[in-house]
């Protein structure tokens, strides 16, 4: 299989190119692009329906799915601008497809671009879209192993977000063992625990953004 | 990208070889294999720990996680001889994997050999390891979009299990939406509601399975 390795190698190096391509644009209009990572069904879209109510920057969203514009209408619904992607059988986003999704899309004023991965937990850890960073989003209900499991992404993330903490007098869920875990990996990355029913946390996850644009804005004027 | 395709599909008909000398062995030893494929945290795990409290049949499992041995290390405290398969990266098993993994397993009078597959909803669903069917696993948190997200799962799958019922109370789920698209893909195909706490919906799940592997051997004899 070492053909198939190069391959892939020239693959990710080709598009390590359009990464640098999208960070510059990025770096250009001033817009923080933020990379969120998780499982199928762990709350990725009802985070940014939640954070469009109480953010105080404007931001855009590129939905990478294998089929269907659900999350996307769901978005619209809440005059998110999103675009839809469809991977059309590709497991995550790679930089060539967001790179072309930018044309169609005005960051005009928008701080910050959320880039909703292709629910899986590994290939899209893999992949640099051009992003300012990785968040990893994991749901109680999945279990508190999953750290380990999957280290490359809870290696990467720059923030931990901890979804559906409502549901933890329901589920089997070890905070503590989570905790550590992720502490184990990457010691200095905070964990945001989140409940989107009732919209405890998504302050807390508002003012982490904001505080990374104002940084990344005053970097490039500095 | 054309010569990737080109060699994607190569590595795929490599590996078709690999899952018909997987199928030939299981014909021989009249035994039941079945591809387990969910989310991560979806109850894949717990699934197997429940079934093998009421399964009238012996059965193995090969457990296939990018990282750690967690998995085989919970099902071999039940009893379950579990061997597991770290994947190194990759995010689903490929045929020429469960070969090896085969030869380190006893199937003697193993009627259902088990594997769990990479969390993950869209590239297990592309390999084919010589299973005699796969079964998708679906939870009540994640959500009711999946089937029309993942389609290429739900139209493969010889049955469907819907996990975590006891948190229909406090979760959104649309049950009736659910239940319609899965329908829509595939008019035929069973679906088992779970609760793996309880153990509700056990009972179905194993007399189904029971069935298939009598279904097998008497196809065998005939």
């Amino acid at each position: 299989m070492g053909e198939i390795v190069t391959i892939q190698q020239a693959v990710m190096a080709e598009d390590e190119k359009y990464a640098l391509r999208v960070r510059q644009m990025m770096r250009d209009s001033g817009t923080l692009m933020v990379n969120v990572i998780g499982s199928p069904g762990c709350g990725k879209t009802t985070l940014l329906e939640e954070t469009a109510s109480r953010a105080p920057f404007l931001f855009a969203v590129i939905e990478g799915d294998l089929e269907t514009s659900r999350d996307a209408e769901r978005l619209a619904a809440k005059n998110i601008e999103a675009l839809q992607v469809n991977t059309k059988g590709c497991c995550h986003l790679e930089a060539h497809v967001v790179e072309k999704a930018l044309a169609a899309l005005s960051l005009d004023s928008v701080g910050v671009l959320f880039v909703e991965n292709v629910g899986n937990l590994v290939c899209p850890a893999e992949f640099d879209l051009g992003e300012d960073f990785k968040v990893a989003v994991a749901s109680t209900p999945e279990g508190a192993d999953k750290p380990l499991k999957y280290p490359m992404l809870f290696v990467q993330a720059e923030a931990v977000l901890l979804t559906k903490v409502d549901l933890l007098p329901h589920v089997r869920f070890d905070k503590e063992l989570f905790l550590r875990d992720v502490r184990s990996l990457n010691p200095k990355c905070p964990v945001i625990e989140l409940d989107l029913i009732s919209g405890a946390g998504v302050e807390e996850w508002v003012s982490f953004l904001s505080g990374r644009l104002e940084e990344k804005r005053a970097h490039g004027q500095g």
